[in-house]
C-alpha cells in the first residue's frame, strides 16, 4: 500500500470513530440527565479511574498506554463539558440572586 | 436504563475505540515508514487539514464540531509522535556530529 492508500484506511477509521464518539456522547448526555434526577456530581473521580483502566486493559499497541491515556484525557474533559451543559440546560431560570 | 447501564454501554463504546485508534496508529507507522523513504516530512498541514474536514463532515452531533476537533487535535498529536518515533528508530546511528 502507498501513502494515498493507507490516507483512505485512515479516513475510514477516522469515520468510525467519529461515529463512535458521538454514540459516547449521547450516552454522557444521558448519564447527565439522571446525574440530574439523583443529585450526583459531574466530576466523579472514582468513574474516571475506572475509565482509564478499561482503556489500558484494551490496549493492544502499538501505542504505549500514555499515550492513549492522553487522547482519553480530552475525551473525557469534553464529556464533562458536555454533561455539565446538560445539566445548566436543565436548571430553572432564576433572578441571578438565587 | 439507568446509570449502570449506561456506563456498561460506554465501557464497551470505549474498547471499540481504543481498538480503532490504535488500528490507525499501525497505519501512522506504516505511513511514517514510506514517509523516510520518499523524504516526506511528519507534518502536513495540508492532510491534517484534509482529517479535520472528514471528521467534521463525519460528525451527526451530539458534540459541536468544536469539541470534536479538540479531541483530534489530540489524537493527531499523538499519532505525530508516533511518526516522529518510527523515523528516528529508523535513523542511522552516527557519532552525534553529522
Amino acid at each position: 500500500m502507498d501513502i494515498t492508500d493507507w490516507r483512505v484506511k485512515i479516513d475510514e477509521i477516522d469515520r468510525q470513530i467519529v461515529a463512535l464518539i458521538s454514540e459516547r456522547a449521547a450516552a454522557a448526555k444521558e448519564i447527565g440527565k439522571l446525574k440530574r434526577s439523583t443529585s450526583l456530581p459531574v466530576y466523579e473521580p472514582n468513574r474516571e479511574r475506572v475509565i482509564f483502566e478499561n482503556v489500558r486493559a484494551a490496549n493492544k499497541g502499538p501505542l504505549p498506554d500514555i499515550e492513549l491515556t492522553h487522547i482519553y484525557e480530552r475525551i473525557i474533559d469534553v464529556m464533562r463539558a458536555l454533561q455539565k451543559n446538560e445539566l445548566a440546560s436543565q436548571e430553572k431560570p432564576t433572578d441571578g440572586n438565587q
